[in-house]
């Protein structure tokens, strides 16, 4: 069996698991790192481990693509496979941790004004006492209980917040961490009791557009938002006006409709929005990278072992 | 027994719960602004609470000095007290979890490159992938185990770092949350092992300088520190030498030897180093007025019945 890891980002220590692995798996591994310099030995490889999108697209011998991201839209759209059988697993449960602290990092930045005295502190001058916040005593509503959310919640209830309430698809969520999980269709009724949202959805049909205009108008106007899913679930337009309104007290996103933001775009200056270019999940952080490539052995033994696949993506779902 | 409030920090619910302790205590309560601003009838009070330094230095009739503070040594310098059997408390209990949440803000933002994509940010530009650092796994030691370094290592925890190692002057600390706790006369042995210093320390005899260049010599060269106890601890000039050198991964200072940091000093310019205005612990937060007033009600019923005082400094030891 053929393998090619398109591995820019490992690490000694990496490849030496994934060798190990395909030796007991009966694996051959082609690394490069570019999906260009697939030698034409390699062409008919069996399996990709990596963002594999145009050997995905050309190669009709690939059956599976273990995919190091864990968004997988751009995978589901028509023509993303030469070969339509072709298995996709996806990364999700690497990313929980690193993505966990960037929400613990900017929803702290928010609450207690760090972006207003850093800018300061650019020019050389002091800055002020401005009136801060706490995540101790605050509610916050996570939306998206995945792998992200409940690596969050974790670390949130640390602070003791008031309470943390998950919400998602199932309403059901096996994690500790939350104090209460809802359904999707009982998110109107948390929203307004909610001083931090924190949202990290997939990109499906029904996450479209779910903090809509009306749903935005529900939160508190002392309340702050955190996005780490995808641009999508979020009406920017109806944001940014609530925003500049103080209808909110501020928002943190790492994601965006369209990325990189264009430039001039009115989101660079909506006054309490702190962007950040997608850097929330991070194929730099060691703990990810350990855990992606952990989660890739562990389903190339699977693979040739001819069991289900565990971190097999849904296409119907999304994710 | 009279007693002034100089509460400009105060919402309706702490001046209630002043008042109801008061009654309790036989205390006729003065609320002002400003120790300008004390009305005659007044300037003979046994008890202030608040930052009472020029009351303090003129009166004397004040017999309890109850400082909003954790940090005295203002008040233990010669000719604080015009009475020098004036009793001094301070709120050292009430701030920890405020500055715990700085630190964990200033250490992702450190770990998390968030100040460079904010600056670029700032710019109306999409920043880039820097390589990136984590909590977790990371080695964390903790000078200082009061309330502060108590309310951050409780936080840290749930981010899973390798380890967290207090150091005290006593080497003892009854907070779970240590995985081992040291003397400080063993802090060298563990700064070679250390990712993540954090110093919270009061401004003594025995921790100005603790930190000094030879120290800061034994830090691996990706260490970060974070210092929200008193500037006095760290000698800033080492530390500066090291930041540009890139003998140390950053720092974020608090604290500073001299406050605000004049213009033009170096401090501003200096790479890798995050600066905030003595903004960590703060009357803003409501928790941290909260406690605050607790104590000192815990205390003036203590006083009324000529109990010892709960949060009495010891003004020998300095804190």
């Amino acid at each position: 069996m053929k393998v090619i890891v398109l591995g820019g980002f490992l690490e000694q220590k990496h490849k030496d698991l994934i060798n190990k692995t395909a030796k007991e798996a009966g694996a051959e591994i082609l690394y490069t790192e570019s999906e260009d310099s697939i030698p034409e030995e390699f062409k008919d490889a069996e399996v990709l481990y990596g963002f594999g999108v145009k050997t995905a697209a050309t190669s009709k011998s690939l059956k599976w693509l273990c995919f190091t991201s864990a968004g997988v839209e751009s995978m589901l759209k028509p023509g993303a496979f030469a070969n339509e059988d072709c298995i996709l697993t996806n990364s999700s449960g690497s990313y929980g941790v690193s993505i966990a602290e960037h929400i613990i990092a900017v929803s702290l930045m928010m609450m207690r004004k760090m972006t207003y005295n850093y800018a300061l502190a650019l020019k050389g001058e002091w800055g002020e006492r401005l009136p801060q916040r706490s995540l101790i005593g605050s509610r916050i509503t996570v939306l998206g209980t995945g792998d992200i959310g409940s690596s969050f919640a974790k670390r949130a209830a640390a602070f003791e917040p008031a309470r943390i309430i998950g919400v998602c698809r199932s309403g059901k969520c096996d994690e500790p961490f939350y104090d209460k999980v809802l359904k999707v269709d009982e998110l109107d009724s948390v929203l307004p009791e909610t001083d931090l949202l924190v949202m990290s959805l997939p990109d499906t049909v029904e996450t479209r557009g779910i903090l809509s205009r009306e749903r935005l108008a529900l939160l508190p106007h002392d309340a702050f938002i955190v996005n780490v899913g995808r641009g999508s679930a979020i009406d920017e337009d109806a944001l940014v006006e609530a925003l500049e309104s103080d209808r909110l007290a501020g928002a943190a996103l790492d994601v965006f409709r369209q990325e990189p933001i264009p430039a001039g775009s009115r989101l660079w200056t909506t006054r309490n929005l702190l962007i950040t270019p997608h850097v929330a999940g991070n194929l730099t952080v060691g703990y990810t990278v350990d855990r992606n490539v952990e989660m890739f052995c562990e389903d190339l033994l699977n693979y040739a072992a001819g069991r289900p696949l565990k971190y097999l993506v849904d296409k119907k779902k999304g994710y």
